[in-house]
This record gives structure tokens, sequence and C-alpha cells, in this order.
């Protein structure tokens, strides 16, 4: 049943589903021309209802964060799940598990440890575990490094022992610091050669190597050639934010979240316009602060998600957030009474949605659905 | 049942029984020395295990950051209750249903326009809604400042229109920014003073002004005269966190929360250890990052509590924490193989606890209960 914006309580998480269909169309045509397919990361959404729209099927193939997102999505019937954080050997009983639910999860992993590890409860199982070796292709967080003698010495643990090495992955997670069409270009060349020279690696050595699996929302949409890669992941694509719009990403327009919220009461002498969403809501993700243009806690928009000039979150308390205009702003202050609806973009929509327990749908004005999201592990 | 703290699964959030329950201890006293009650405030445990250990007794007194908070903590029997962010209009409808259902609920407000709204609402359900005018003693928010004839004007609305003008109320939010006993306890005495002047300047132009609520954690424990108040509010004392311990107001063994954390690899070259808790789990608070020593997103322990020196979650990711030493270390990077677990204490109690749905509550490292909590508005 549809309902007005205003009829919403504050603060609440609204999806603007047009925009989202474009972000998501985006990717899939750019990938199309490229023929690679994509798994998107799931850990963005967190929704059964935003998977559906971002999979090629409703049995996958997707990206997840954690085992709680697995056996979320298994529940609603995907089947192809690639568990993308470093496995931890606490963890196998539960990947097991789904496994022997019929779900096709794989790990992923960067050291003997882990690979010994899993072989072992591949084994004792019965069951090879699929998994994918890190590879580090930008010096960003976890994995092995193009060239090193590890990267044979876990596929060998892993290929001998019983789990069943399916290939190798990397995550340009560097790519978020640059902006700049060629930055994405150059980082998207590099997260491919440094997989597919691992995917060589483990070749030469007698090790299967079916996967070559590369992806982050830049270096996706900015990919000018994947051979030798046979998927894609992405996540926060799908609905985009501040983040990605200062590193040239998307435009402000393509910024399918918002947090909608109530003016609450004026600081004048200091320029300052309180509003009922704070951190709990917005999350206190600060991405922007690193980029060219800081925009605090989110960029304030009006109830049609027009920003106003340089108006930023500029503080946010626990459930106060405090609206001002930027530093050297030539705009004026707005003139907001108390009780208007205001509309907040995201620095980063993963933390932001992940805020919530819900998504208002909204299209054109009108609330047109409410989706459940969860979280946890 | 008591369970091993090893069989739980990672991330999750400890609570060290022992320890919350000094932290409870310190600050009744000290309150109890100055002899004035004190109303807990509620959001930071946002569970009502943790409410029964804070309130005076079943039924409250207690403050809250959300109507949730209030709808929650009245179904489980708390029936006075403050809900202490500037009232939003639309908010009035749960207001007075709340009243309705028996709980003495009262708002908090600083404007003309939210004096109007709450008398009009008062008028409507032929119920005087209670109103604490909010005070600013420190230009940290929200408030109308002592001397302003505002306060008098605002009071007037409200008490000619047909709410019930309870008091004021004020929060030394600024506290929070100056370390040591001297600053704790000016800022204790401004706040006390701020409070009493307005109060005073209500009861003068002929306005009753029952109420005189002060509180933040630091002012609450280093007040030494709370002349002319009539309650303390507080939050974050009961769990306590390393802003708070940067600022001199607990001890790192003060601490009662912490994040539990597996390792799930290693960057040996750049000083990495991987854990499998990144903002997901630790928040992405970085309140230290403004005092004299910044614990990144949080401080490494063993699993009995004690921190590893020097080592600090220095990056945190969806799902993945960094943990290195702080720069200038002189300790070195301990030894921690794939699947140790570490606990780690967080900056701000309240935001990391809002990462999770459950508290495992912890006595002498076994776990004694698991308690819910709730997020949302």
């Amino acid at each position: 049943m549809e309902s007005r914006i205003e009829s919403l309580q504050t603060p609440c998480l609204l999806l603007d589903a047009g925009r989202m269909r474009s972000n998501i169309a985006r990717l899939k045509k750019h990938l199309g021309s490229l023929g690679v397919p994509l798994r998107p990361h799931l850990k963005t959404g967190k929704s059964i209802d935003v998977a559906r729209l971002l999979m090629a099927g409703p049995t996958g193939p997707a990206t997840v964060s954690t085992l709680k997102e697995a056996e979320q999505f298994a529940a609603a019937g995907v089947r192809d799940i690639l568990y993308a954080v470093g496995i931890a050997p606490t963890k196998l009983p539960r990947v097991l598990a789904l496994r022997k639910s019929g779900v096709n999860l794989a790990v992923i992993l960067d050291s003997p440890e882990q690979a010994e590890a899993v072989a072992a409860a591949s084994r004792a199982a019965n069951d090879p575990i699929p998994v994918l070796i890190e590879i580090d292709s930008d010096g960003h967080r976890a994995g092995i490094r193009p060239g090193d003698k590890l990267l044979v010495e876990v596929g060998n643990i892993l290929h001998r022992g019983g789990a069943e090495l399916r290939g190798v992955l990397t995550h340009a997670g560097g790519s978020y610091d640059r902006p700049g069409d060629d930055a994405h270009i150059i980082a998207a060349e590099q997260e491919r050669a440094a997989a597919v020279q691992c995917a060589e690696q483990l070749r030469q050595a007698q090790l299967p190597c079916a996967v070559v699996s590369v992806g982050s929302t830049p270096t996706a949409h900015f990919a000018r050639d994947l051979t030798g890669v046979t998927e894609v992941r992405a996540g926060v694509f799908v609905f985009m934010d501040l983040v990605m719009m200062g590193i040239g990403v998307c435009a402000v327009d393509d910024i399918a979240l918002s947090v909608l919220a109530t003016v609450i009461g004026h600081q004048r002498d200091k320029g300052l316009i309180l509003v009922d969403a704070g951190w709990t809501a917005m999350s206190q993700d600060r991405g922007t602060a690193r980029q060219a243009v800081d925009q605090g806690y989110g960029v304030v928009c009006d109830l049609n998600g027009k920003p106003y000039p340089d108006l930023i979150m500029s503080r946010a308390n626990q459930e106060h957030g405090l609206l001002s205009l930027r530093a050297n702003a030539k705009a004026e202050l707005p003139e907001l009474p108390v009780g208007t609806l205001v509309r907040i973009l995201p620095n980063h929509a993963c933390s932001t949605a992940a805020q919530f327990d819900r998504y208002h749908v909204v299209e054109k004005n009108l609330v047109t659905a409410t989706w459940p999201r969860f979280s946890g592990w």
C-alpha cells in the first residue's frame, strides 16, 4: 500500500528504487560488454529483496561478508555463495552445515594455517570445501602478493589435503582512495593482472584454478579489459554514496539511500540546525574526511532529494545531528522551521544502511514498500 | 547455563558483570553522598537487564534517548521516564499514547515552536504533557542560554497553554572534551550553576520549576556540590570506555565491555594482524582521535582482559579489523596465531554496544547469561 513520505516516523531509511535500478543496470551493462558475469556482494543491502534485483537468478551467484548473510540468503533459496572474508577455523562447522544443506559455499584464505584447517575439516566431513586463495593486488589489506612462493605452498596444502582449490580472488580496496577515471582504469588493470598472474602461477605448478575473481565498485565500473577473469564482485554500486561520488564513480543524483530526519531545533547565532538523526542513524563513517570535499556526516537535501547548497551534517551525537554550512560556503543557511523533513545522503551506504532494520522503498516520493534487512553474525 | 568464552562465535559482545557492578556502585555512592538521586540514562545499555541494575526500583526513574526505548522499557514496567532529546512535534502522538498507558513520560524542548506544539497537543488530549526546558550550560549542542529571556517566554507558552512546566534540564556534553579532575569539577559546577540560575529565573517569573536535572558521566562523578539540583543523569558510566579513560574518569580495568574477535591472518612485513571484527562490530567511533592517546578503534587485550602493550585496532573495514602497534611503541608485536581469541575495548561504549543485539555476560571468564538488547526508533 502506498503512503506519503511525510507519514513516516523519523529517523528512517529511504531507498530510491529508480536510482537503485539505474545503478544496477549501469554495472550489468558494462560487465556484459566485457563478457564477465557479476557475483554481487550482498553485504551492502543485507536484504533478500535487494539481492533478487542484483543476482543473475534466484539461486545466485552471490558474495557475502558473514556467515549470517550466507545462512539468511541460503534460507531464501540462494545456492551459490562465496564467503569473502578470510576463514576463521572455528567457523568451519557452520560452513559445513550450510554445504550439507545444499549450498555451494566457498571460502577464502591466505595462510598455510588456514589451509591446513580447511583441508582437515574437508577430510573429516568427507566434503571438499571449495577455496579461493586471497591475493593482495594493491597492498590494501589481506592476501598473498603475486610472485610469492607461499601461493603454491597454500595451493598444495589445499589440493593435496582434501579441499577443493577453486581459484584465486582479489579486491582492489585501495581503489577507494584514488579519485579520477584514469586512476580507476589503472587500478582495475592492476587488480586483473595480479589475479591472472597468480592463477597462472598455480596452473604452472599443476594446480587447478578455475575461478579468477576480482572486484570493487570503482574497478568494476572502470575495467576496460577483463581477459582471464571469470567473475567480478561489487557491492556498494547498488546504492552508491558520497565516498563513491568523491572519487568520481557516481553523481549525487545516483545516490539511492537517504536518511529521513526532522528538524528539532536551532542555534541561530552559531548557524546550526538540529535534527533527530545522529550517528545511530547516519553511522560514524567519515569516509569523505580524506577526500577533496569533506561532507561531514552527510549532504542535506529537501524532501524531493535536492541538496541544499553547502548544507551538511557537520556533527553527530547519538540521537542529534547538527547541520551547518560547510566552511567558506557562499550559500546562506536555509530557513528550516522545527518540524521540517530533510533527507540526508550518506558517506558510506554500507555503514548507514547497517544502522537500520528496514528500507522504506520510495518511488516518486511515495513509499511503495518496506523491505526488511538484517545484521549481525 | 555457564559456558566458556571460547565456545562463542566471533565477533560478539562481552559484558564483564563485576566491572559493571563496580561502576554502578561507584556512581551511586558518590551521588548518595551528595544527597541527589540518579535518573540513569538507559541509551547506553538498551537492555532491561542492565536497566534493572541501574534504576532505584523497577519503575524507574529513567532517562531515554528514543521513543522506542521509552516503549520497550514501559513494556517492562518502567513508569517514570524522561525522553531527553528535543521533541519533534510529529512524535507527540506516541508520547500521548505512552502516557495514556500509565507512563509518567516527560519531554524536553528549547523553542517557542516546540512549546506551542506540546501545549496544543496537551489541550487536545486533555493531558498536560510534562516538559523540562533544555538549558545550554556549555555551548555544547542544544538549549537556551542562562539569562536569555526566551526561557520565560517558552515557560509561559507551556504553563499558560496547557502543558505541565516541570522544570529545567542541562547536559554538560562539553565535559567529554576536557581531561583532568579539575576540569570535571569546574564543568560540574558550571552545569549546576546554569541549571539552578535558570530555575530561579522561571520561579521569579511566577512559573513552576520543580525539577532541576543535570548530568553527564564526567560531571556526575566529579560534582562536589549539587545544591539546587533535584536529579542527576548519566549513561556511559555503567560500562565506561576508552574515551572516559582518556579524560581521567576511569581506569582501563573499569571498562566492562569488550568485543571478542578471532585472528584470521597476518601481514607480517607490515606488522599487521587481521581479526574478524571490523566496524560492524567496533563501530566507527574515533572518539580517542582527539585525545592525548589515540586508541584507533580499540585497545587489544588477551582472553583474560589484559591489554597487550601498545596493541590497538588501527584500521577497521566492514568485517576486518587490522591490529598493529601504535606509533613509537616500545613493545613488540605479540605472536598471535590464526585462531587466537582477543578482546577489544571500545572507544565509546554506546556506539559499540549499538552494533550488537545481545550481551554475553561474563563472570571470571565464564559466560553466565545472555541479555538481549534492542536498537532502532
